[in-house]
């Protein structure tokens, strides 16, 4: 591709993804995604073959996020005395990342259409959420083996680690359509929010530490 | 109502589940729900004056199946010796139950019309999820009271308690369509699903005394 073509290409992208995100998969059009892209409907057609390839495209895109998360979590120094401060700043991480109105937005679309694409859901799957959820779990392998924590389940753990930081806000996030908040139907942010994902860390840590540690 | 109105009522009613639960909400026509009802289109609009409020009749009424749940939460007796018995046995129902294909189905009806009725992913989430929730913290302050678990924050006992269990089993149902299984893909079911249900009952609630007991 030359580089026209690939700016091209990645600006069907971008929009498409804006366009998707909002409107979900049947309520977008190629057409809605030409205009965003200022480009015409043939370009978008000569660069993907039809609307269900772009929008797989789109959410396996997002797995390259995924990345900076994966580097994140295999990055736990072993040091016995700051385990409880290294694991709650992880867990902050993880509540940041994980409760942003786009990465929401994103779950929520995926989920939407698991039923008519099941195996671009399970690819998502896998290589998104799972993939993280592996690299914990080596960590803790790892930690486990210097004698810092006892998971001898090291996947089990790190299930263990997600679900007891993000139960709350993740599911309040998607069926109410807020992000975390101070309050019950999402009305706080800026320092509401920053609050309450201290206080599930803290919280989420200490349980998960009396278990495993 | 008359009694033929009443059924006419509560056959559009389930009319409108099923076609809802299989098609989505835009994908959904009244014509579908009025064929599968075996009634007329005026008829439908009869009893309800739109689409957005006959969704909204069906996934209310789903709150109602949450009572059964409910009662079930509030029933573990306190005796200190069978406490992890009695917990595994809550823990096994609640698996059972939540990743039932109908269950997760409907959950994932909510949240993919979450951005287009928030008040009514907001109110199904008070009146379902969040109920079970208090019932269960009322019980763990009950226990607490009585010193078989320490559980000061009581509501956080609950989701911690509902995360340590439903976090795998639940992400999994939604982004793979699949329930429960053994195998990654949800290929297996019958003894297999009861064999994966028994073992994270087992280590949820492990971890969960171990941070709570």
């Amino acid at each position: 591709m030359d580089s026209r073509s690939a700016r091209k290409h990645q600006a069907i992208l971008d929009a498409a993804t804006t366009v998707f995100l909002d409107k979900g998969y049947s309520g977008t059009s190629m057409d809605d995604i030409a205009r965003l892209a200022a480009v015409s409907k043939q370009t978008v057609y000569k660069h993907f073959a039809d609307k269900e390839k772009l929008f797989a495209e789109i959410v396996l895109a997002t797995t390259d996020r995924v990345d900076a998360m994966v580097d994140l979590v295999a990055d736990i120094p072993v040091d016995a005395d700051a385990l409880d401060e290294n694991l709650t700043r992880l867990a902050r991480q993880f509540l940041t990342t994980l409760t942003q109105p786009r990465v929401i937005q994103l779950r929520r679309l995926i989920i939407a259409n698991a039923d008519a694409f099941p195996e671009l859901g399970a690819a998502w799957y896998e290589q998104g959420f799972e993939r993280v959820l592996a690299t914990l779990a080596a960590t803790f392998r790892n930690l486990t083996d210097e004698g810092l924590l006892k998971a001898d389940d090291a996947m089990l753990a790190a299930h263990h680690f997600a679900g007891l930081l993000l139960w709350i806000p993740v599911n309040r996030a998607m069926f109410q359509g807020a992000a975390l908040s101070g309050g019950a139907a999402g009305a706080g942010a800026g320092a509401g929010v920053a609050a309450e994902i201290d206080r599930l860390a803290a919280a989420g840590v200490r349980a998960f530490l009396a278990a495993y540690a």
